[in-house]
C-alpha cells in the first residue's frame, strides 16, 4: 500500500467543440498544464467534468487520449460510477486496464432511498465482475448532487469485505462534521475532502490531500497549501486558497471555471458547456471577475 | 394527431436471470400477458422497470425481443431519457426506428438545480439530433426519484418550440395539484398520471389514461376502471383499484410487484432484482400479502 495517490487532485473540466463533441486537444492540454502547475494528479470525469453528460464511449476516448498523450496513468483517479452496474464495470475495467491509480466511484444514483445493503450489493457486484487485483476504489460521497449518500455503515461493510480494494473516499458533502467523522472513525481510509475550504483542518486529522474543482484554475495556490500545511504560515496559505474558492463559487461552479479559463487563455472555445449546463450571462460573468479581483486572484 | 396512445399503460417490470442478466423470455411473456389482461399499451423502461439499472445495449436488446416477439410497436411508449445527451439520442432513435408510438423522456438527471433554460436546451438538442418526424415525446416528471422537476415553464417552452413532438407528460409527482395544473393549463397536452389513486379525478379533467406500476399485477382492475370511468359505479371501480394500490405500496414498490408475480406464477425467478434494489424479507413479504388479502386482491 505504498505510493498511494496523495496531494492536490483536479477533477478536470471537459472542453467541448461548438458541436458539443468533446475536444481531445484542449482536454489533454489542460491536463498537462495542471500537472505542470503543481497538481499531484487528476480526476478525469468527476462532477465538475460534466462527466455525467458524457457517453461511455466519449469517456473512454478522452482517457485514451490522455494516456496516449503521455500522462502518467499512475496519477489518475478516474470517475467510473454510473447508474447501471454493467456500465460501471465497463468503465472501471477500462481505467484499470490503462494502469490508472484508482477509480472514483459514485453509487448507483438514479434510484433514491436504497438501503446500505442494496448499495453494498451494487459495489460488490462491480468489484467482483471487474475481478482485477489492481483495482483501487475511492467512494464518491456527493449527496447533494447524486442524491445517494455513502453512509458510515456502507463504508464499514465495504472496508470489511474489500479492505485492499475500497481504500478511500472523496467527501464532497460540504459538511466538516462528516469529513471529521471519516478521518476519526475509519483509520487507514484515504480521505480526500472535496473542497479546499477545510483542507488544512482535514490534513491535520490525516486527510491525504484534496480533490477540488478549483484546482482547474488555482493549482498553484493549492499546491502551495499542500506543500506548506505543516509549516508556519499555513493559515495564510489556507486563507488565500479559500478566498479564491469563495469567489469562484459565488457563481455556478462549472460555468465559472470555464469562464475563468476562457478569459485567462483568450480562448472562447472554453465557454461551451453541454446542456443541461448553461454559461454565465454577462452580469454573472462580471460579478465573477469582480469577486476574483477582490480576492486578489 | 389521431390514434394517440390512451388508456392503461404498464411500465413493465424487467425480469433477470440469477446472474443478473435480463431475461428476454420472461419479459416478452409478461408483456404479452399484460396486453391480454387489458392493458392498452406498455412502457418498457420506466422507473418501475429498473431501467436505470440497465445498460443501453440491454435496453435495445429487450425492446427488439419484444417487437420481434410480435408486440405491436404502436402500443409502446419507451423510456429513453438518460443523463447524457448522446445516450438519450441513441435510445430514442432506436425506439423511433422500431416504430414505437412514443418515448418517455426523463430530463438529464444527474446534475441538480439546473435552469429551465438548460433543461430546455438538453431536450431540444435530443429532438434536433434525432431529427425524425415520427418522434413523439412524453416528458417524465418524477422529481422524488430523478431529482429534476419538469416545471410549467419548461413545458411551455417545449410546447412552443416543438408542438408536434412534445405531446405529453407522465406526472409521477404524486401531487394532485400538479396533475390538475397540467390538465387545466396545458390544453392538448396528453397527460398520464403516474398513479391510479387519482385516475378518475384526472380522467374527468381530460387525462388520457394512466401509466402505473401496479398495472403489472392489476391490469384487469385498471382496465375495468378505464372502461367504466364515465359510467355509474365508477367510484366503486376507483376504490377497488386504489385499495390494491395502497396494499402494494405498503412495501417497496418494485420488490413488492416482483414478489406478487413470483407467487402468482409459482416462479421464484421473478424474485431477482438488480442492485441497488433488494428483495423483500420474509416479514415484509408476509405483510404485503396480508395487506393484499385485506384489500380483497
Amino acid at each position: 500500500m505504498t505510493n498511494l495517490p496523495a496531494g492536490v487532485f483536479s477533477p478536470v473540466l471537459t472542453p467541448f467543440h461548438e458541436d458539443l463533441t468533446p475536444d481531445r486537444e484542449r482536454f489533454v492540454a489542460l491536463c498537462q498544464k495542471l500537472i505542470d502547475e503543481g497538481c499531484d494528479g487528476l480526476v478525469p470525469f468527476g462532477t465538475t467534468s460534466e462527466a455525467n453528460s458524457l457517453s461511455i464511449e466519449e469517456r473512454e476516448d478522452l482517457l485514451e487520449a490522455l494516456v496516449e498523450g503521455g500522462m502518467d496513468a499512475g496519477g489518475l483517479i478516474v470517475g467510473t460510477g454510473l447508474a447501471a452496474i454493467p456500465d460501471t464495470v465497463r468503465l472501471t475495467r477500462h481505467a484499470v486496464g490503462l494502469g490508472c491509480a484508482g477509480v472514483l466511484m459514485l453509487p448507483p444514483f438514479y434510484y433514491k432511498g436504497m438501503s446500505d445493503e442494496g448499495l453494498f450489493a451494487a459495489y460488490a457486484e462491480v468489484i467482483e465482475r471487474v475481478a482485477d487485483d489492481r483495482l483501487r476504489v475511492y467512494l464518491y460521497h456527493i449527496p447533494k448532487v447524486s442524491g445517494v449518500a455513502i453512509t458510515p455503515g456502507l463504508i464499514g461493510k465495504l472496508r470489511d469485505a474489500f479492505p485492499d480494494t475500497v481504500i478511500g473516499i472523496k467527501d464532497s458533502s460540504g459538511d466538516w462534521d462528516n469529513t471529521r467523522m471519516l478521518l476519526e472513525d475509519f483509520p487507514g481510509l484515504q480521505v480526500f475532502p472535496g473542497s479546499e475550504l477545510i483542507m488544512l483542518d482535514a490534513m491535520r486529522l490525516g486527510a491525504v490531500g484534496c480533490i477540488t474543482a478549483t484546482a482547474n484554475v488555482n493549482a498553484q495556490g493549492l499546491a502551495r497549501l499542500y506543500a506548506g500545511w505543516k509549516e508556519e504560515g499555513a493559515e495564510a496559505l489556507q486563507e488565500a486558497a479559500s478566498s479564491v474558492r469563495r469567489a469562484v463559487q459565488s457563481q455556478a461552479m462549472v460555468p465559472a471555471l470555464k469562464a475563468i479559463i476562457a478569459r485567462r487563455d483568450g480562448d472562447d472555445g472554453w465557454l461551451t458547456l453541454r446542456p443541461p449546463f448553461v454559461g454565465l450571462d454577462e452580469s454573472q460573468t462580471n460579478a465573477l471577475f469582480a469577486a476574483l479581483e477582490e480576492a486578489g486572484f
